[in-house]
C-alpha cells in the first residue's frame, strides 16, 4: 500500500480570507492525488496533487501565486523520482502549471532546470494553460502589505531582514520598510505500490520579492528530493532554505540513522543551528511508506491519508 | 599569506582556435586577483578574477560565452564568503559581467538567486557593461558544431545523452543528433591573509543549450560554496553537477577529514559512483592555504600562485 502527503505553506501568517478555502482544497486535492496513486504511480500522484493545488487560486503557487514588488508574477517548480527523473522551472511567468513544465523538462530535455523566457518559450509550444490574471485575494493581499510596510509596520524575521537590505541598497525606492510572511509553497511526497517514491513542490516565491528573484523550489535537494530511501518537500524562506539543503541533509539523516522520525528530529536540530527557527516546514515519506513532517515556524498546512484510507488535515 | 587558485574551464575537448590564448588569459587573470587579494580581501580576489576572464572573449563565460540551440546566449554566475555572502543569477542576458550582478544580488538584496529578465532589468538599472555580441570564433564553433551534429558525429557522454532525449522530444526538430564537449567554466577560489575564504564562478552553460537552460553554477553546493573551511568552484556537465552536489560534498568531507587533499580524493571517488567519470571537475582552497583541484574529464585549464609568488598555469 502506498502512502501520501502534501502540504499548503508554511508561514508565520495566514490570510484569514482563504483559510477555510484552503484547508477544502488540501484535503480535495489530497483525495484526488490518492486516486491517482491508486491507479498509478508515485510519480504521477505528486504532480496531481500539486497541480490540484496551483489550480485552486487559494494557495501560494500557479494561479493563487502572490505579486512580487512590480505586481507582477514568476513561479518556480521542481519534480523528482526514485527513479532519477528530475526537472525544474525558475522563474517562469507563461502558464497556470509549473509542475507540468517542471516534468516536460525533467521527461523530456537533456537539462535539469530551465528558467525565464526560454523556459516561457518552452511552456507556449507545449500549449500548457496560461497563467489567468491573479484572483481578487492575491490582489488585496498585495496591496495590504504594501500598505502596512509603507507605515512601518514590522513583524517577521524576514522582513526585518528584508529592510535592511533594502535601507542599504542604493538601486530600490527607500519607501519599502518591511514585508510580511514566510514565503508559502505547496508540495506533495508519495510512495507507490512498487517502492518508488517521488516529491514535487510549487511556489509563487516570497511576497512582494524583487522580479527575477529565484527561491529553493527549483532546485534539487533544497525545496524537493527523491532517493530510493526517503522523498521530502520543503517550504518557508526560501533564501534560508538554499542554505540549510533540507532535503538534502535529510536523504543523508535517512541513510544514516535508517529510521525518519529521528533523521526529522536531527534535522529540524541542523536547521535551527544553520539558519535559525522561523525559517521553513518540509514534508517527507520513506520507503516503507511511513510519512512525517516537521516546521518551525506557526504554522503549516498539511493533509495526509491515514492508516484507514481517510484525509487528515492539520494546520 | 593568502591563496590563490583560478580555472578555465574542465572538458573533453578545447577550442584549438583559442588554446594559446587561453592559456595566455588565465595567467593574466591569476597575476590580476593575485595583486586584489594583496590589496583588499579574496572575495575582492575571485570576483576580480572572474570578472578577468568574462571580459576576455576567450572563454566560456561573459563575453566569450558559447551560444545556445538558438545562437542567443544565456549567462549563470554566482558568489560566496566564509562570511556568509551568498549571490547568484541564472540565465542572464543583459550584461557581460554577470559575476558582478550576482555580487549586487549578493550585497543589495534579500534574495539569493535572481534569474531571467528581473535580474536582466536589475542589470540595466545598474549600469552594468552591456553584453556585445559574441567574438567571432564562438560563431564558428557554433556553426561547426551544428554541422557535426547534422552529419552525425558523436564522442561525448553528454552528447549522446543529448540525442536521447531529443529523439524522444516531441517539440524540438529531429536534426539534431548530437553535442560536442562538456560544458566550460570559469572559477577562482581564494583565502586571504585575515582567513576569509571566497568562491566565485561564471558561465555561457553547454554549447546549444535549450534556451533558458539553468545549470549548476548559480545553485550554492553545486557550482560554487565556501564554508569557513574550505572554498570551492566547480566546471562540467552541469546536470550532473547539481545531481552530485560537489561543493557542499566537499565541504562536508573536509570536516569528516581535516585534510583537503584527502577530502577531494574522496569527493572524486563520491562523484564516480554518484554520477559518472567524464563529467567534472573542480578548484579549492582551505583555511590553511592549500590550494588543490581534481577533474575526470580528460582537461582542465587551471592556474595558481606557487610558493614563490609565480603564476603556475596547468592544461
Amino acid at each position: 500500500m502506498g502512502a501520501l502527503i502534501l502540504h499548503g505553506g508554511a508561514g508565520s501568517w495566514r490570510d484569514e480570507r482563504v483559510k477555510g478555502e484552503a484547508v477544502r482544497v488540501i484535503e480535495e486535492c489530497t483525495r484526488y492525488a490518492w486516486e491517482i496513486l491508486g491507479e498509478k504511480d508515485s510519480l504521477s500522484a505528486v504532480v496531481a496533487g500539486v497541480k490540484c493545488m496551483e489550480d485552486s487560486g487559494v494557495l501560494n503557487a500557479g494561479w493563487g501565486s502572490v505579486l512580487d514588488l512590480l505586481g507582477t508574477r514568476s513561479l518556480d517548480a521542481g519534480v523528482m523520482s526514485s527513479d532519477g527523473l528530475i526537472g525544474a522551472v525558475a522563474a517562469v511567468t507563461a502558464t497556470k502549471n509549473p509542475i507540468l513544465l517542471a516534468m516536460h523538462v525533467a521527461v523530456e530535455t537533456p537539462h535539469i532546470i530551465m528558467g525565464g523566457e526560454g523556459a516561457d518559450e518552452y511552456a507556449r509550444r507545449l500549449n500548457l494553460p496560461p497563467l489567468p490574471p491573479p484572483p481578487q485575494h492575491v490582489w488585496e493581499r498585495y496591496r495590504e502589505t504594501l500598505s502596512r510596510i509603507l507605515k512601518g509596520e514590522a513583524s517577521t524575521r524576514y522582513g526585518r531582514e528584508l529592510v535592511k537590505y533594502l535601507e542599504a541598497n542604493p538601486v530600490l525606492a527607500d519607501s519599502l520598510k518591511e514585508l510580511v510572511g514566510v514565503g508559502d509553497t505547496v508540495g506533495a511526497v508519495a510512495l507507490d505500490d512498487e517502492g518508488r517514491l517521488a516529491a514535487a513542490v510549487s511556489t509563487g516565491g516570497v511576497i512582494l520579492k524583487l522580479p527575477g528573484r529565484i527561491g529553493d523550489s527549483p532546485i534539487p535537494g533544497a525545496g524537493f528530493y527523491a532517493t530510493s530511501r526517503v522523498a521530502c518537500s520543503s517550504t518557508g524562506w526560501g533564501e534560508e532554505i538554499i542554505k540549510a539543503m533540507p532535503c538534502l541533509k535529510l536523504s543523508q539523516l535517512v541513510e544514516e540513522t535508517g529510521d525518519l522520525e529521528e533523521a526529522l528530529d536531527k534535522l529540524m536540530d541542523y536547521v535551527d543551528s544553520r539558519v535559525g527557527r522561523d525559517t521553513m516546514g518540509l514534508i517527507a515519506v520513506d520507503s516503507e511508506g511511513k510519512i512525517g513532517y516537521r516546521y518551525n515556524t506557526r504554522a503549516m498546512l498539511v493533509a495526509y491519508i491515514d492508516k484507514t484510507g481517510r484525509v487528515v488535515v492539520k494546520f
